[in-house]
């Protein structure tokens, strides 16, 4: 693993950090920022932000204001980018495919299977990278994330049980079998078969069984995004069936940006830590 | 006035304007929040912020993390580009010389002296802007700053009594007549004839005579400008001499960025807050 920067922040470190990975098969680069309690000794709780489209590890890092918090909470935060990069990986010049874009699933279809495995990197390889650098407690995990990090932290954690104890999203794409961004994205990743793609929806998987002990999702009322591809009463309906206890909170007025997620991000932090205590 | 974006932060409203200046004969751009006090009906404190070298109004309203602290104690903030720009105006392809080094003060040389008027700019026409569009209240004014921003709420503040009632920085600029930046931006801006140099220079307007109430300094023991272009020691020196209460603070490890800012920006605002009470 290299280190690419570290700056002081609220009294603990934030830094960027690129390994190669064996899931993608590229170096793949995040951020984490380790809170000031890491100097009693302690091994920490990590919580995992998994960022939208176009983004990459920085997003998070300069604009969602966690610092602060996860100083005071003890929290490690960890930043992975969205997809594997590099001229020698597939991409597309349209918006939500390609470099950018991944949709933390493993793809099957050409050009995109061999290096687009990001379901793999987040769910198998990056925790153990992350423990073997950074004194965090893997039994003590959270996973969140926005919009398509947001359907990537449901779906993860509802796919792959006793990784992640606490699981929040903003804005989460959650059912993207039924509108376009998903439709697109996993048309070309996962090819025309539907059937294949509800193990990468959020909706479809706890219909078909999956569970999680409980969600926090914070949208907001003002979200471009919200009707065409949000949708997030289609998660509180299947949670309902399900028996998944949600709170979805609609923030009047805000929208799909990182001053909506600064705003509630405390809020999401003092709700894993609470759970990772 | 043209507002160019506004989204919801914290309960108040991110802004970013845009205005015809008559002092730099540019519009000028500049970002302002809102706290959600405003709905009071309350005018309301203005802390104007003012950025360093190649930074616009942006750096910090997306990096500052200020909005928390403004929304709780009902502070408007408003963030000035750092220098006239546009295919009209000069321009140097150098670091720390034209667009986005505009250094707060208004240039007596050619090919600067037409635009290069921010010293006009921040003193007499942004002010009455923010007064005709906001709920604020001009007999409460605070100035601070980074870099040479840190080094423009100085000498504006002491040049100007009786507009800003409370005046602090991160990481000044406070002797630019006796460092590299300064001398640069000062010879191109100012002209060959030093003994003008001092009325922008904030440690030459104390020993001239210019007095504060007291200032506030946060500077980070890592920035790597600090002994060269940064020197606090001198503008404490000056204080201590002209009996003017300076408490600069130190940071261990903390560098020149604005994880930096945003590690100690809620101290600032509530130092202001207590000023413009």
């Amino acid at each position: 693993m290299e280190t690419i920067s570290t700056v002081k922040s609220f009294g603990g470190t934030q830094g960027v950090y690129r390994h190669p990975s064996a899931s993608t098969g590229t170096s793949m680069t995040f951020a984490v920022y380790v809170p000031p309690q890491v100097e009693t000794g302690a091994r920490l709780p990590v919580v995992t932000w998994l960022s939208g489209l176009t983004c990459s590890h920085a997003n998070m890092m300069e604009k969602g204001g966690y610092q602060r918090a996860c100083a005071e909470l003890g929290l490690i935060l960890v930043a992975p980018d969205t997809s594997p990069r590099g001229p020698q990986v597939a991409d597309d010049g349209a918006f939500g495919l390609g470099q950018g874009a991944g949709f933390y699933l493993n793809a099957t279809q050409e050009p995109w299977r061999r290096h687009y495995r990001m379901s793999d990197y987040v769910t198998k390889e990056l925790p153990g990278v992350v423990a073997a650098h950074f004194a965090s407690d893997l039994t003590r995990q959270g996973l969140f994330g926005h919009s398509m990090g947001g359907h990537g932290a449901l779906t993860l954690a509802l796919g792959n049980p006793g990784i992640w104890r606490s699981v929040s999203a903003f804005a989460p794409i959650v059912a993207p079998r039924r509108v376009p961004w998903g439709q697109k994205a996993f048309s070309a990743y996962l090819g025309p078969d539907e059937a294949v793609w509800r193990k990468d929806d959020a909706v479809a998987l706890i219909e078909d069984g999956a569970r999680l002990p409980e969600l926090l999702i914070d949208q907001g009322g003002a979200d471009p995004f919200l009707e065409r591809e949000l949708r997030p009463e289609l998660l509180v309906q299947a949670c309902a069936k399900a028996g998944i206890p949600i709170e979805l909170r609609t923030q009047a007025g805000y929208d799909h940006s990182y001053y909506f997620i600064a705003s509630f991000i405390e809020d999401h932090l003092r709700w894993h830590a609470q759970r990772l205590a």
